[in-house]
C-alpha cells in the first residue's frame, strides 16, 4: 500500500509540475525510473532508525558509504542516483515520518541538466524546508551546497556554473532566514585553482573519488555538524 | 600511489585476459569504467574494520543499504554496479588486507550479459576461493548464487538461465569440497512458480525491490550465516 502511495504521489507532483509549465525542456517526472523506485521500496523497508541522520541527494550522495565512513550506525544513506528537487520532495514524507534528528540535502545538479527552471529548484528548497518544519519540527536541517563541476572531462558541459552559484545563494539565504536551517558551503572547498571541481576529487567531472567523499566528511565533523 | 596501483593491477589483469583469449565478445577490462574506479578508491579510504562482514558483488549487492538493513557497523557494501568476476578479482586484494571475518559473494550476471565464457567465470570463482584463503586465511567464504531472472520485463533477455544454472552449481562443489566456503542457494528462493526471478521482488527483470532485499537479509539470518 505504501509503495502504492508513494507512486501516487510522485504522479500527482510530476502532474503538478507539468500544469504550471506546459513544456519544460524534460519534464519533472522523469525521476521516476526503474532505479528511483527500487530505491524509495527499499527504504520504505529501513525506515525504523531511532535519531537518524539522513543524507538525501543524488547519485553524488548515494555513492558514500555513509554508516561506514562515520562509523555511525544511525547515518543513512537516501541518496538515488539521478534523482532531482522534485524526486526528493516526492519521498521527503517516508524519511520525516521517521522524525529524523538531522537531514542533509544536496540536491540540484540533475536539476540543471534537465534545464529545469533555477525559479522551480529554489521554489522546491523551500518547499523541503516547509514540509521539514512541519512534520518534524525537531529535525535540524541542512542545505549542503552544490558542488561544482569540472568541463575538462567534457563528460559534463560546464554550462552549469552560474547556476550552481544561482543555487547556492538561494540556499544561504533561506538558511540565513531560519534558525533550524544551517547552510554548509562545500563548493567553495572542492574548488581549483581555476575554480573547478578540483580534479583531486573527480574522474569524471561531477562524480566523487573516495578522497572527495573524505573531504566532504571532514568537513561535516570539523564544522560540527554531525554532534 | 594505492590508487595508481590498482589501476595499473586492473589494466594487468585485464590485459592477462586478453591475451588468453584474442577476441572475446567484450573483453574483460570493461569493468574498469568511472564508477568502478570511484567506488574502489572510495573503499580504499574507508578500509579499517576490523572483523568486517564484506559483500562484494554488483550492482544486486551495491544497491542494498548492508549496514543499515543488519543493524550491523561492521557490514560493508563492496558491491559496484556493473561489475564482473575479474572487476572482483582486481579488487580483492585490497578488502583481504582488513582480514575480514565474512566474505559474501555474489557476482557473475555482468559477466553472462558480457558473454563472458561460463569456464573462465568458473576459474575467476575459484582463483576468489584460492585467493581468499591465501591471504586471509581465517575469513569465512560465502559464495551466493546467482539470482534468476525474469524475461517478462524485456530490458534483460532471459537467455541467461542456462549459464546462471551452471555457474550455480560450480559454485556449489566449489563449496561442496572446501570446508572454509559455504554455498547460499538464493536462485531457488527468488523464483516464481514458472521459474523466473518473482515480480514481487523486480521492477525490471534484474534488479531488486526492497522486498526482495528483506528476503536476501531473511535468507542470511535464518541459516545463522551472520553470526
Amino acid at each position: 500500500m505504501k509503495k502504492v502511495s508513494i507512486i501516487t504521489a510522485c504522479l500527482f507532483l510530476a502532474c503538478g509540475a507539468i500544469a504550471q509549465q506546459p513544456s519544460p525542456a524534460k519534464p519533472d517526472e522523469s525521476y521516476v525510473r526503474p532505479y528511483y523506485v527500487q530505491k524509495v521500496s527499499l527504504h520504505q523497508q529501513l525506515s525504523n532508525t531511532k535519531n537518524g541522520i539522513v543524507f538525501i541527494g543524488d547519485s553524488i550522495t548515494d555513492g558514500n558509504e555513509w554508516a561506514e565512513q562515520l562509523n555511525c550506525i544511525r547515518c543513512q544513506n537516501r541518496g538515488i542516483s539521478g534523482d532531482i528537487s522534485a524526486g526528493v520532495l516526492a519521498r521527503l514524507d517516508d524519511i520525516l515520518a521517521q522524525k529524523p534528528a538531522k537531514i542533509f540535502l544536496m540536491i540540484g545538479i540533475n536539476d540543471i541538466s534537465r534545464n529545469i527552471p533555477n525559479e522551480r529548484i529554489i521554489g522546491n528548497y523551500k518547499e523541503f524546508v516547509r514540509r521539514t518544519r512541519t512534520l518534524s519540527p525537531r529535525t535540524r536541517i541542512y542545505l549542503q551546497s552544490v558542488l561544482p563541476t569540472n568541463d575538462t572531462f567534457r563528460k559534463f558541459v560546464d554550462k552549469n556554473d552560474e547556476s550552481i552559484k544561482v543555487l547556492n545563494t538561494a540556499m544561504a539565504e533561506i538558511a540565513r532566514g531560519d534558525r533550524a536551517v544551517t547552510y554548509i558551503d562545500l563548493y567553495n572547498r572542492f574548488l581549483d585553482a581555476e575554480g573547478r571541481l578540483d580534479k583531486r576529487y573527480t574522474n569524471d567531472g561531477l562524480h566523487l573519488l573516495g578522497e572527495g567523499y573524505v573531504l566532504w566528511a571532514s568537513i561535516l565533523k570539523s564544522g560540527g555538524y554531525l554532534k
